[in-house]
C-alpha cells in the first residue's frame, strides 16, 4: 500500500503498460476528442487542437487514472475498499470507478469543501467523511479508516497505474494526429505530463513537451531546477496547486520535456475567458494554463502545431461568472460613473432615461446625499449600466454631461 | 438571385448533393466531434450523444451552409460580390467564407447590434452597413445595394445548397454513429432539420427525427399544422425565433418528421445552465433547444440513444453570467436578508463577523435608515451572501438570529 506521501519510487509504466491502461479506458471512459480551434490559433499565432478532457463522465482526466488503478484493485480482489483523500476530481473520479467496479469507497474532505463537491461524490455511492480544515489535516483521518478498516489508498498521482491511465491521452493524441510539433500540459503532482510523456514519446520521440505550473506553485520546476520552491497565494488554478511532486515524474520531466512553463494568475483567468468565448468551452483554471502559457510565452509556439491538454472543467460558476463580467468591465462594457445632481425630485429620471434612451442598461443605482465633496443641497448618484462598447458608453456619458451634470467616472466594479 | 422572402420552390437536395456539399465542407469546417454525455444521460433518462456545431470556426452550423453556397458561387464565376442580412450567425458565417473564397462581402445589421458583433464580422473582412432598428428595416437597404452593385444575395436557409451544407451533420452523425433512435434538431428557418433529415433518413430511414420550436415563436408548427401561429416576447432563443419558414422546409418536415416538440423559456434555460455545469460547454439558447426538448418532454425518449444537435454557441457572456448566478440563487447558494439592528456602532461588524466566521461570503450589504416598520432608533441592514448550500446558508441565519436580531429572508436578487 502507497504512503501518502510522494516519495515511493517505481519504474515508471511501459508503452505496453500504458496500451493495456487504454483497453480498460476505452470501456470505462470518454474517448475525447481532439479538435482544431482557428481562433485560439488566430490568438496566439500557433496552430492549436485541443484535447478535451473536460468531457469525461467526472469533467477530469482523473478518471482514466482512477478506472485504471480501480479495475486492477478489482481484479487483483482481496480489497475491503479504497480511501482517498480530495476535495477536487481525484474524489470524484475515485468515488465513480470504485462503484463501477463494485468496491466500496471512502472520500475523506476537509469540512469546507463546497456542497456540490460532496453532493456530486456521495452521488456516485461514496462514503464521505468530513475533516479539519484543510487536506494536510486529513491525513489523520485517512490514516487512523485506512488502519481500521484495512481499506487501499488510491493516490492521485504518485502511482504507476494512475501514471498509465494518464498516459492514455498520449495514445490517443497520437492516434489521432501524430504530426503534432508539441504539447503543453499541467503539472499537477507530474502523473499526467509523465504519461503522456511517455507514452507520446515511444511513438514519435521528436515531439515537444512543454509542462506549465503556476507562478505561485512551482514545484516541479523547482525540484527539476533543485531549488527550494516558495508557496503562495490563491490560485485559479487550483487543481495544480500541488506542494509535493512524485519522484518518478522528476525524474521523467528531468529527460525528456523541453521546458517547464510558470503562467501569472491573470495569464490563467484571461486563458479561462479565451476558451469561453473563443472556443464555447469551460475550462478550470488548470485546464486552461496551457493555453495561459502559449498567451503568456506566445514566441515559444510560433507556427507549430499544439496540442493543447484541456485537463478539467471543474470552475465554480460564480468563478467563471465572475471572470465573464470582469472581462466585459475591461472592455468598457459595464460603465460605472458618478454624477453630481441637484437633490430634487425628477434627476433620476431624468438620468435614467436619458441613459435608456441611448441604448444602455442599467444595472445598479445608488444615491448618497453625505459626501461632503459636494454642496448640501447637492446629492451624488452612482450608475452602473451595460454599453455595446466603449465609444457607446462614452457617448452616453456626453448626453448626461450635456445636461449641465459634472460626471466622474468610477473603477469598475468586480466581483458581481 | 433569390428574394428575401421565404416564397421560393425547389426541388430538395438529394444525397448525392449532400455528399458533395460535404467534400466542401471538410476542407471548410470543422468535423465536429460527437460524443457522449453521461450526465446528461443521467439527467433525462435517455441515452445522450451532443453534436458539437458549437466548435465551428464562428461557433455555429452556419459555417456548412455557407461554405458550401460561397464556394459555389466562386466556382459559377461572375458575381461581383455576397450580401447578406443578419445580426447573427449568419453574418459571421458569410463573412469568413466570403473572404476565404476571395469574394467581397456586404453585411447588413441593425443599428443597435452589439459591437462585439460587427466586430467579429468585420474581422472577417466583411463590409458592415448599420441600418434600421430591426432585421425587417433592414431589407430595403439590402435591396438597394443589391440593386445598385449587382451583388448575390445569401439567404440564412431558403437556398438548396445551404441546405446540403447543414445537411452534412447528418452525414457526420451516420458515419459517426448509425445506430442512434433519434435526433432532436432545432427548427429556425427550417434549413438545419431539412438538410440532416434528408441526409440522416437516406442512410437509416426509421430513424427518429424531432424538430423544436420555442413556444414563442412556433413558426413551423403552426405551417404544417395548419394554424395561424402568434408570436411574440423576449426568447433565449433568438437564433430560431423566425416568422417565415421556407416552403420545401415545410414539405419535408410534415413528409419526414415525428413531431415538433415546443419548449418553454424556462426549458431553455435549464437547457444552457445543464450544458454548461454538467457537460462544461456554451450552448446558446437555441443550441440548448434540443436538450431543452428532453427536459420538458422526457417521456417521449426514455431509453433511446438521441443525437442532440448543438448548433451554436453564441451566447453574449453577461446573459450566461446571468442564467448562472440565478441558477445559483434557486439553490439557495446566494442568500439576501433583511436584519432589523439597532442603530449604532459596531452592528454591521457583529453580523459580517457571524457570517464569515460560520464560512460565509458577504457580497452586498446595505443600511437603511427610512424603513417605516422598524423604531425610529432602528435601522435593517440587507445583507447578501454566498453559502455552500441551503442548510449552510439556514445555519448561518440562525446565528444572527440568536444574537437577539429579527431576521427576513429576502427574495432573490438577479441580474447580476
Amino acid at each position: 500500500m502507497p504512503a501518502l506521501t510522494a516519495e515511493t519510487s517505481y519504474a515508471p509504466p511501459t508503452l505496453a503498460d500504458i496500451q493495456a491502461a487504454h483497453e480498460i479506458v476505452k470501456q470505462a471512459a470518454i474517448r475525447t476528442p481532439l479538435v482544431h480551434a482557428p481562433k485560439l490559433s488566430e490568438l496566439t499565432g500557433a496552430d492549436i487542437f485541443v484535447k478535451y478532457e473536460n468531457m469525461q463522465v467526472t469533467n477530469s482526466f482523473k478518471d482514466r487514472g482512477a478506472s485504471v488503478k480501480l479495475s486492477a484493485l478489482a481484479k487483483a480482489g482481496g480489497t475491503h475498499g479504497v480511501i482517498a483523500m480530495s476535495a477536487g476530481n481525484h474524489a470524484q473520479s475515485v468515488a465513480y470507478h470504485a462503484r463501477r467496479v463494485g468496491l466500496p469507497a471512502t472520500i475523506i474532505m476537509p469540512e469546507g469543501t463546497p456542497f456540490v463537491k460532496v453532493a456530486r461524490t456521495k452521488s456516485h455511492g461514496a462514503r464521505v467523511v468530513l475533516e479539519g480544515d484543510t487536506l494536510i489535516e486529513c491525513r489523520p483521518a485517512v490514516d487512523r479508516i485506512m488502519a481500521d478498516e484495512g481499506l487501499t489508498l488510491v493516490h492521485p498521482y504518485d502511482d504507476p497505474l494512475v501514471m498509465a491511465g494518464q498516459g492514455t491521452i498520449g495514445i490517443e493524441l497520437m492516434e489521432d494526429m501524430a504530426d503534432l510539433d508539441a504539447l503543453v500540459i499541467p503539472i499537477g503532482g507530474g502523473g499526467l505530463i509523465s504519461g503522456i510523456t511517455l507514452a507520446a514519446k515511444a511513438v514519435k520521440p521528436d515531439i515537444k513537451i512543454y509542462g506549465v505550473e503556476t507562478k505561485l506553485y512551482p514545484s516541479m520546476h523547482a525540484a527539476v531546477n533543485g531549488y527550494p520552491p516558495a508557496f503562495g497565494g490563491d490560485t485559479l488554478a487550483e487543481g495544480i496547486a500541488v506542494k509535493t511532486v512524485a519522484n518518478t515524474a522528476i525524474d521523467i520531466v528531468r529527460k525528456s520535456i523541453e521546458d517547464i512553463l510558470l503562467v501569472s494568475e491573470d495569464a490563467i483567468e484571461a486563458a479561462v475567458y479565451a476558451y469561453l468565448v473563443e472556443q464555447k468551452t469551460l475550462a478550470e483554471g488548470a485546464g486552461a494554463a496551457p493555453l495561459a502559457a502559449l498567451l503568456e510565452y506566445p514566441n515559444v509556439f510560433q507556427g507549430q502545431r499544439v496540442g493543447l491538454i484541456l485537463c478539467g472543467g471543474n470552475i465554480d460558476p460564480r468563478v467563471l461568472s465572475s471572470i465573464a463580467v470582469r472581462a466585459l468591465e475591461r472592455e468598457d462594457r459595464i460603465i460605472s460613473l458618478r454624477v453630481t445632481i441637484r437633490d430634487r425630485p425628477g434627476v433620476l429620471g431624468l438620468i435614467a432615461s436619458l441613459v435608456g434612451r441611448h441604448g444602455g442598461n442599467i444595472i445598479e443605482v445608488s444615491h448618497h446625499r453625505l459626501h461632503l465633496n459636494v454642496p448640501a443641497t447637492a446629492a451624488t448618484l452612482d450608475v452602473t449600466f451595460e454599453a455595446r462598447d466603449a465609444a457607446h458608453g462614452d457617448a452616453i456619458v456626453e448626453t448626461i454631461r450635456d445636461e449641465g451634470m459634472p460626471v466622474m467616472r468610477l473603477p469598475a466594479i468586480s466581483g458581481h
